[in-house]
């Protein structure tokens, strides 16, 4: 099984090289990442400038490519130019932060993963709910689970999964939820500051909404200390109101 | 009514100014949109940089804020920094270029319009399908009645409207088509190249791919002639594969 492996908060973050090494226990993994942190990129991809690719090193060994793209550049490039044929899986993570609700449209992490499902593979995101003292280890170990699962069952063309997983102790965690995404989003403002120079300028800050969420969403499921696993594609049709706007004379 | 404008090619694009100057007919208009391209930015967003504003003139008069930011970033700082209070409609492009299809996923100009419907505010997005040569007045002119439409009509919660006009000349127009998104998507591939200095590069390229559109799509109503007006929405929870996915023991 040959797994393409990406993120988008870079080649040197621990989330990918935990990842990484679940996933060679199960088959032959290519890691081909963003240089630096990528974040909240969305769907991002680099047509205005020139990709490059040098060879990362982790405790002095070969690593992964190093890109200047984000993770659907990466994905793109890796598949494309870097491996010789498609992988059998793109697996994108682990990501530090969770990825659910409307925020996985802001997400990078969500982007890798979509690209490779865009382009017929096989594909899984996967996030850890914390940004303090991540330990990945639960995560790692799920994603190699998965893995071989998805190289044994079959995913609808153009759907992938995001998974997320709770940051509790492997012993509290409360097995796996099959999951919508739930409706919820940042609840964003800006600050304003002066600079020395006496210009203005904004920095964006915000919080996540956790006022009740969709009952069988994701939020939900991490909440209780479930991993959630939810099928997402990319048919963005609002099917339901196509046939009222039949209805309207413009 | 006030409406809100943003684009992703950029404040000093044709297409934002034939579509402020259209819609300045039917309310009044605040301009907030990127100081330079930001094509293919997906729904990203900056949180690793702060945002500048700068007041933008066109012919000689104010026409309004241009930012360091995304389109999505645009459509933030502008109900939450610029304007005093929600405005009534977003409307971002006119777009050089269609937006149909997978595509969408990587559009910039649907991200400003999708941060408008996630801020619950009725939003569309509008394209023209040429690169060269656009005459934009059609498609503003649509906007411009689109925009009157939405005064009076309700769209549903979190849903916008992606709107797709041909580069044909108004007579030989065929009127408004409702559609949903197609799954065409860009056939992409990397020109590898080597620069002065013996370093290796990347241009990502590609063409759109033409075969088959969907019945009833946005794109193929584009090839025939129609504005093509799609419903839009962002729970990509893939609801008919949820419940297969509840048999898989993972």
């Amino acid at each position: 099984m040959r797994i393409l492996v990406t993120n988008d908060d870079g080649i040197y973050a621990e989330g990918i090289y935990a990842l990484a090494g679940a996933l060679a226990r199960v088959g032959e993994v290519t890691v081909v990442a963003p240089d630096t942190q990528r974040s909240a990129v969305g769907h991002a991809i680099t047509l205005t400038d020139p990709l490059r690719v040098t060879e990362a090193r982790r405790n002095k060994k070969f690593f992964g490519y190093a890109t200047s793209g984000t993770p659907a550049d990466c994905v793109k490039l890796a598949i494309k130019s870097i491996m010789k044929g498609k992988p059998d899986l793109v697996v994108s993570g682990i990501n530090l932060g969770a990825n659910s609700g409307m925020n996985i449209l802001y997400s990078g992490t969500v982007s890798g993963a979509t690209e490779g499902a865009l382009l017929g593979i096989p594909s899984f995101a996967i996030s850890l709910d914390t940004f303090v003292r991540p330990d990945f280890s639960v995560a790692a170990d799920f994603a190699a689970k998965l893995a071989q699962a998805l190289n044994k069952k079959r995913l609808p063309k153009g759907t992938l999964l995001n998974v997320n997983v709770p940051a509790v102790p492997r012993t509290r965690l409360k097995g796996v939820k099959f999951t919508s995404q739930s409706h919820e989003l940042f609840r964003d403002w800006f600050q304003k500051r002066t600079d020395p120079h006496g210009q203005t300028y904004y920095w964006m800050t915000g919080k996540f909404r956790t006022s009740a969420a969709k009952p069988g969403s994701d939020v939900e499921a991490i909440d209780k200390g479930h991993i959630s696993v939810t099928p997402i594609q990319f048919d963005l049709t609002d099917y339901k109101f196509l046939s009222e706007l039949e209805t309207w004379d413009i």
